[in-house]
């Protein structure tokens, strides 16, 4: 079996864990955990969602490979000692692939994994996590060697794909694409800082930068 | 407040209803609440990931929009007295959107909402939804008066931006959509019956036949 770990801290974006863990789980051998600082129910950031990490981060092992959620309160495990900062930077050396979606990159920067390594956050964190010691790179999926990011929120599901193609093959991937019926359709083409109308490109970019500047890194 | 009910049963399929709460929840006005039968944690298709309904289906009052997920297990409502099927048909006449994605829509039809309309579901299901009474097209994303169905598991996030355009406006879905940076850029084309190679198109068409062929309906 090959144990896949998802970290859940309070605040988490769910799409960001949900859509890897929908490719991953279907991955032949696949042991997906869910896992928490301490086990129980972890709301998400809208506050009307929770998931229920059943295992205690301490208690899972070695995970072959580990995939990070982003969310506004990732940036509240920076700057400070962290329980999963510290998991994470015990558990990296042993993984096959250490993983993240959208700003689950700044915590995989706090714990150390990402120094001088080309890597990918949510668009409006990129600078941020240059402040962190990545290299950031504005492309949607980033390999670096064993680290894989993603930007922001949705692109854990593409990140997952490319990730099953290296774990089980191009067409176990295909298959598990065909399977969740991922032929994407957006109704406009706004998903990106070079796609999106400049005006509403300013409004969060200043929402994000508000953020970011209270970051204590 | 816009009520938005989201119905979890055992056995849903994580994406199918996470995909359209990370969108609709960023709405304007939008009070997301997740609901069962019975309040507690609902168990998904693969077992290892479980999502809270804080609330009770009775007591949630009349939504406003319904987003009906699909999954292995909603077969397990058809053909029989179900009381989220119950429950769906007591509310729908009140709604302003009732919606589904992927195998939801075979819920939808079980509770009478797609008699004669046009609706779609998961590719490999399209015939059972045919055979519960609804006119079956392979659009990704199906209008029909206020009834809204999306094909199988990531089309939930194409239905949502839909929707979000047609109740908010184009701005805010394309604000929604670059919050989330959907720009999707899938390894693989693989994503649909048209594109993916037959021979994996066929070993899952006997999967769902199998699945389909038993349901009492």
């Amino acid at each position: 079996m090959m144990l896949i770990a998802i970290p859940l801290y309070e605040g988490f974006t769910a799409l960001d864990a949900v859509g890897p863990y929908e490719v991953l789980t279907r991955l032949p051998g696949a042991d997906v955990r869910f896992a928490a600082v301490e086990p129980g129910p972890v709301t998400t950031d809208a506050g009307v969602l929770s998931v229920v990490a059943p295992h205690a981060l301490a208690d899972l092992g070695q995970p072959d490979v580990v995939v990070v959620p982003g969310g506004p309160a990732a940036r509240d495990l920076l700057g400070h000692p962290h329980p999963m900062v510290d998991w994470l930077a015990a558990v990296h050396p042993g993984t096959t692939w250490t993983t993240s979606v959208c700003t689950g990159s700044l915590i995989l920067a706090a714990a150390g994994v990402l120094a001088g390594k080309d890597a990918t956050t949510h668009w409006g964190s990129l600078d941020l996590l240059g402040r962190l010691g990545a290299c950031p790179t504005d492309r949607r999926v980033v390999f670096d060697g064993k680290v894989v990011t993603a930007a922001g929120v949705s692109a854990g599901i593409d990140m997952a794909l490319a990730l099953a193609a290296r774990i089980a093959g191009d067409d176990v991937a295909r298959m598990i694409q065909l399977g969740i019926e991922y032929d994407p359709q957006p109704p406009f083409d706004s998903g990106s800082v070079a796609k999106a109308p400049p005006e509403l490109v300013d409004a969060l970019r200043r929402h994000f930068a508000e953020l970011n500047a209270a970051v204590p890194v």
